[in-house]
């Protein structure tokens, strides 16, 4: 299971581009997969092939109205249980609080 | 004003980072800053030199405990007012759920 | 066709991870993409489904060898004439010399 | 001595990002300090406050001609002697040419 974050761009389009990351949410919620969006990106948990599909479908997606892309994905993967998408924020959580 | 996520991860070490996590995201409390943990990141919002000094006292934080550090940053800086750390995810929930 | 650049790191092993990306560079020669490798990551052009499948093999490679695994991979997708991976150093280089 | 990695992206701008890039490296060339052009960014090799230094003067420069820019940065900062920038690629073809 890998936890992957990724981020979509278009050029030479509008300034704004939450309509290409809308699109992009709606490919990943048909997925069924974990998901989390964020300020700076969208987060999916799932094998290295689930997940590859739904950043290739929304690459595309996106590539599809523009005509130069720009994509950055960022894969975390290590061995162990899924649920890792809101197991790592509340390992660090339960550090913070409680140092000792 | 600008929303920057960070990533930093020690070489050499243990298969887990997040005590490392956790050290950092005391120095971004600490600075005040509009800030989001993730489970691939920090979130934090400010201007190019606020946010690149955390970015900078976490990296020589974790640097100190290891002897090499990859850090990853990237930067979204848009003209318009502060609050974006929550504006931006807002922006793109309403137009999946009113797509007209 | 894409250019895309990708930097595959074991968490929990060495400091030093030269030993995964050589056996990375042979998988990427294997498979006949144009390549570069330089001080950060490794360059491939080739179509999505030609590069992520060499990414994927680096990935599983190291992965093989480590419990954990960070793959940050950045794609520039842009219509036109294949042979960018050099196109793109040139095009710049014309500018700075000649401003005019 | 941190080797450093970094791409500025305009939005809302043209297909072309080349101009952009070119003003940049000029930046860059100036600092006096080693880098390299590649496909996918700029490297360039210092200590953190001289390579951030010259990434802010790069980033500054294009937001100043574009209401939005997208920066990505990535750092390795490892202890020893200067001149990686090379030192890295070499240590990686050594083993691929000589696997024993």
């Amino acid at each position: 299971m890998i936890v992957c974050e990724f981020s979509i761009v278009p050029l030479g389009k509008d300034v704004s581009v939450s309509s290409y990351v809308a699109e992009c949410l709606k490919i990943v919620r048909k997925s069924g997969l974990s998901h989390e969006l964020t300020a700076m990106g969208t987060i999916v948990e799932g094998t290295w092939d689930e997940v590859m599909q739904v950043v290739r479908d929304c690459h595309m997606a996106v590539r599809q109205r523009s005509p130069r892309v720009l994509t950055t994905v960022r894969v975390d993967d290590r061995e162990g249980p899924q649920g890792r998408l809101s197991a790592k924020v509340r390992s660090v959580e339960t550090k913070v609080s409680d140092p000792a």
